[in-house]
């Protein structure tokens, strides 16, 4: 499981950063990326990662602001030349799927793929499959704006070997069935029960992604004990009242979140314009005064989300 | 007068070519830039020039095909934020009125100037002022396309300052007088009409533009004397049947236009990724045969227009 950021800066493009769009790659785990947002030119910024577009097979906006939309026309017509291509969903605001389906439908695009929208009203599981469950819930911002949570199912815990070693067990089907939790009988007759030779449950990653918000209560929730968390970061710790009066947040809102809510990394994304080099790595310094473990991302940085350790 | 191409290639954008985008830049004559067909990301590829989107005063559509309208609505919002900008007109078939007013709209950008949409419906002229005029005509393409010629009027011949000699006529308000054809009278009460020391007129330059269509009788009008023809050269020469089929024209097409209609220097234009470095270079050679003076434009390229000789 990897993040992989493909624009980090707000508002509109520059030669700095790109506008929002950040995958998840679950390669992995599922063979799939998902998106959040689609800014202009996200396939243009995939055209230099190793992405394949065939693999994109979800897309989550967090809302229909122009800088985190306007991408969405193109890359869905360009993953059509991509060959045999499976559905995509859309998950979004009201709005996206008359945005959508109007530019497909004036550009005479017929995409050769099946496009599923899900509309976002309120805050609850929005998807759950092969392994993992988004949530999302409403942010604070000028127009209607989501967080996701993406949470992994928490695996069986791992076989203990040595508590086994006494039984002689050799390599094989046998193996196999006591780390699926199973019984089985050797052929002195002896039962062993699985469950009894597993190490505790390893929990699922946490992902959380916030992208254009106010401070706001509902995030602490889509936070709470994340391996990461992605949150925007308009403006410096010292500006909170005009965040506040542009509905955005600064990088020591975020930082708070990330020390109140166990958040194991926080990554600062939504970068202004304003900020450029040494000022942007002054946001990150503000932040990790509160939150050690910070980083400011830039465009094609790639964040790897560690295993978890085998702790209940 | 200038042109300089933001995207040249088709149908998606490649490492090599951004998707189709063109600007003729008047900034002598009126201090203004015309857009041609605004694909995906346009807008990032002029943060790459000199050109400002507050000089961005015409977008003419050729044809609302994705990869020729899909950078229309980032690039109107951008344009919002460049101070205090004038109105802006777009030119283009039905259909892009709703798409930029559903992008606009779903996205809640509110810009900061007025836009104006002239709906292309048949041939004719379809823009008339400050010393230019703008034809344009039906193609021949899947969906409706059209061609554009933009065409500066003649400007009046210059001063004959060798056969004005003789009357010694001092530098100043007088030759300005003559200069603009009016009469004067000198000391001793000589009579002189400007009209009759002014050289022949200078014809305006003539810049045509077609994009997607394939060969089709209408071309030939609109390309006749132009300065500079850019056309679309989807195929190499030997591939007129599918050029036909999939409703585009050959490189050797292009050229043939240029030969039969007077035409002083062709760009060839909207090259499709499957010919790159040396067998896009083997486009330009095909149509060299037919036509020399062509040239296969890449991203980022200008060409500048010289002011034409005095010639009838
Ligand atoms: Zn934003
Ligand atoms: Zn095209």
């Amino acid at each position: 499981m990897e993040l992989q950021f493909l624009g980090t800066g707000a508002g509109q493009p520059s030669k700095q950063r790109n506008v929002a769009s950040l995958a998840l790659k679950l390669l992995d785990e599922l063979n799939e990326i998902w998106l959040f947002d689609v800014g202009e030119a996200t396939q243009h910024q995939i055209l230099k990662t190793n992405i394949r577009l065939r693999k994109v097979t979800k897309v989550f906006i967090s809302h229909n602001h122009g800088d985190h939309i306007f991408g969405l026309p193109g890359l869905l017509a360009t993953r059509s030349f991509q060959g045999d291509v499976g559905p995509l969903t859309i998950y979004g605001p009201a709005g996206i799927e008359q945005f959508v389906k109007t530019a497909l439908r004036v550009s005479r695009t017929k995409v050769s793929y099946p496009i599923n929208f899900v509309e976002l009203t309120e805050g609850g599981i929005i998807c759950e499959e092969k392994g993992f469950k988004v949530y999302t819930d409403k942010l604070d911002h000028r127009v209607p704006s989501f967080g996701f949570r993406i949470v992994e199912n928490s695996r069986p815990g791992e076989l203990l070997m040595d508590k086994l070693a006494k039984f002689n067990i050799p390599n094989g089907p046998l193996l196999g069935k006591l780390k699926a939790g199973q019984q089985i009988v050797l052929q002195d007759g002896t039962m062993i029960d699985g469950k009894e030779y597993l190490g505790p449950a390893r929990p699922g990653k946490i992902v959380t992604i916030i992208y254009d918000t106010r401070s706001t209560p509902s995030i602490a929730e889509l936070a709470k004990n994340a391996d990461v968390l992605v949150h925007e970061s308009t403006f410096a710790g010292n500006e909170a009242k005009l965040a506040h009066a542009y509905y955005h947040s600064t990088c020591v809102e975020a930082a708070e979140v990330a020390r109140d809510n166990g958040v194991k990394q926080l990554c600062l994304d939504h970068i202004s314009a304003r900020y450029l080099g040494s000022k942007a790595k002054r946001l990150e310094k503000q932040a990790k005064k509160v939150f050690p473990n910070t980083k400011l991302v830039n465009d094609f940085d790639q964040i790897i989300i560690p295993m978890k350790g085998t702790e209940k």
